[in-house]
């Protein structure tokens, strides 16, 4: 007989998951936040961020796994398997969390990851190619207005790696400075080092709360993604001449903030155009200068969301809305002075063998799964471009996500974190 | 003969204008601010308005004014007339500068009136009413949203009074706490020691740039105002579910930043549709909680100013915005958690024997001057409710005002000196 014993070997009863103390580890990462609970604010580099990742390398060290972290803090545990020089099987997600929102966006990708390996441990298996739990650095792109900064450059895309050179945050700190700050020395050429190759992992696989309401609403306990939908985020500048509010006729105006106020209703008409219930667009950043109330905005800045399971239609929205900004400009006479295109990056597919793996593991579970697209984006897909890719969802409450409100049963927690372990296992001895 | 001479005895010549002198003060007040020049940036019981404040009374000193300061700083500075016990004459403005402003709003009316002092003195003027400047706090509504602080309690405005028990800044420091910092150890019931009796002035003069650009138009040196415009400022909030970017779908969603968008634009509509020139409205701050690109905004929160010289038309805009705001929270699902009117002053007229005196003071000095309006407010539409009250303005660039491009030549500034110059001693006299 095989060294190796066959995943699925390992009855439903052996993999036990420790939900005190998984509950635990999540409410204690909650609590290092800049606002106050419920809810949650841990922006990249920030002090509670540091010390987040500090917790996050404790708990993979006592979990046994060999830690390592690169240049900008991508996090690596890793399980040495029995043919450690094959590509490892990883598994991931983020801990950053924008302003005011949850304690489980992320996180359950990290800490449930963890709790897979003491599952698996505990469950007396042993790993044939190594198994890997990533924390990627910054999920969120609230600082830098960069998304997926760790797995886009993990995943080699150059442009990120260019960006950085020039990001500031609002405080008009650089990217490199800020992670000096946090502990991290890195500097431009350590960048291109990250970048991984195809033969570094054999599978990537995401455990992640749905965002969405579908699961919770029709009682399905997993949800197996498919693919991933295309985001695209776009940044805008108007210039007026501002002006003192009292002393400034309506005829004489060309203000910036009413221009923006109609693009971001714009946004909202094209994206009704589309016709598809899969298409969404949203205005999350709005702000006008010099923000007073007896000033007419001088100037205004507005940061777009648009996506997509259609690439080509999405592209369709973004084009709308560039024509918009530029008909708005001209009808109010201020200046379109930025209209930039951040990120446009195409959908992903999640690989055939690893939906069918996970399924098989719902089953062998006795657990309800469905088959379902991810609307919002995760590392995974940039990791698809390095990797085979597989994503899990469990429920989440109302499918409330990025605010305090955000929701999952430490139930349903565990049953993802099983069919996680279980996919784990297979693909380890792949 | 009488011992005081007629104020019109007083020949042009003799009323010399130290214009470098006073361009040097005008460029050092500027250089109190919390933004690069040519902005200026002057906040409330800031370090700047403290150092700037300190200049201010080393002026009056070196001017041999008697200085005084009340409990929330407002700054007075006296010349003896030879008969104080009768009501004294007073003149002033302001020299807190909004977030990016400029450096004469307000401020022409603080050292130009020291200078106006100067200028009689050196003519060999003997004042018969005392005559005073007065340097006014926080005629800006930065940092607490109540534009007009010092004014409005020296005019014995009891809401004011009442509303500084509970108005935090944004940093959520309360009123009394900054006031300590600056050095002004205020409490509420020192407050309504401050409120004037209608004793204390005969006269109330205010010069101002324009901030319109009618008099740099019309080739004028000289505005004489008639009428302050009545000012109104109310502050909005939606609320909605929020959500994240990517998976709540559009017919899900209920917007907050979407509805402020829409009611900025009816403002606009509202303010238009009144079908008058002299109507104008502002929505000047808008800000989206959590302000995350990703985040469906969950709050918004506007403040909108408007104006207009007739009181009635500008509170059937009010009506108009506030029926607004309930149809838009109506048909977006969101709560207008608020809508509240902050202020509704009344318009102020000005005394009919004080723009009399200013016609005959620009007629003797051989400079041109028309009758208008006021449309911005200023601590003369507060004074007006415990003195005859005047305003002078002079042309500024453009009509600019609250931005760093806002400019008025020296030359401009001195015909306006002159003049004020001369109606106080006129008014002195009476
Ligand atoms: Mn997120
Ligand atoms: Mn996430
Ligand atoms: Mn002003
Ligand atoms: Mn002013």
């Amino acid at each position: 007989t095989s060294p190796h014993p066959s995943a699925l070997s390992l009855s439903p009863s052996s993999l036990s998951v420790d939900m005190v103390g998984l509950q635990r580890q999540i409410d204690e990462l909650a609590a290092f936040s800049d606002t106050p609970a419920p809810s949650v604010t841990r922006i990249l580099y920030s002090e509670k961020d540091v010390l987040a990742r500090s917790y996050i390398k404790s708990l993979m060290e006592e979990a046994g796994l060999s830690v390592r972290e690169d240049a900008v803090g991508n996090i690596f545990g890793r399980w040495n398997g029995a043919e450690a020089g094959l590509a490892a099987v990883a598994t991931g997600s983020h801990i950053d969390a924008i302003p005011y929102s949850g304690k489980y966006d992320g996180v359950v990708g990290v800490l449930g990851a963890l709790e897979a390996m003491r599952v698996l441990r505990r469950s007396g298996f042993q790993p044939r190619r190594s198994l890997e739990v990533i924390m990627f650095t910054s999920e969120e792109p609230t600082r830098f207005g960069i998304s997926c900064l760790g797995s886009r450059l993990l995943a080699g895309i150059e442009a990120v790696a260019n960006a950085l050179k020039h990001v500031v945050d609002g405080q008009n700190n650089s990217f490199f400075d800020a992670a000096k700050g946090a502990g991290y020395d890195v500097h431009q050429e350590d960048l291109s080092n990250m970048f991984l190759t195809k033969e570094s992992y054999s599978a990537f696989l995401e455990l992640h709360i749905e965002q969405g309401p579908i699961l919770e609403q029709e009682g399905v306990s997993i949800g197996i993604v498919t693919a991933i939908a295309a985001p695209a985020s776009i940044k805008v500048e108007f210039e007026g001449n501002g002006g003192h509010a009292g002393a400034v006729l309506m005829p004489a105006r060309n203000d910036a903030g009413l221009a923006a106020a109609e693009l971001a209703l714009a946004v909202e008409k094209h994206v009704m155009e589309s016709g598809s219930i899969d298409t969404v667009g949203t205005v999350g950043i709005l702000e006008l200068h010099p923000g007073a109330i007896n000033s007419i905005p001088s100037k205004s800045h507005l940061e777009i969301d648009t996506r997509d399971i259609d690439e080509k239609r999405r592209n369709t929205v973004i084009e709308k809305i560039q024509q918009s900004a530029t008909r708005i400009a001209k009808a109010r006479g201020v200046k379109l002075s930025q209209f930039e295109i951040v990120n446009q990056d195409p959908p992903a597919l999640c690989e055939g063998s690893i939906i069918n793996a996970m399924e098989v593991a719902s089953q062998h579970l006795n657990l309800t799964h469905k088959l379902m697209i991810s609307r919002a984006y995760h590392d995974s897909l940039f990791m698809a471009r390095v990797s085979p890719m597989g994503m899990i969802f469990i429920p989440c409450y109302k499918g409330y996500s990025h605010k305090p409100e955000e929701y999952a049963s430490i139930e349903d927690i565990a049953n993802g974190v099983k069919v996680l372990a279980l996919t784990l296992a297979k693909l380890s001895l792949d």
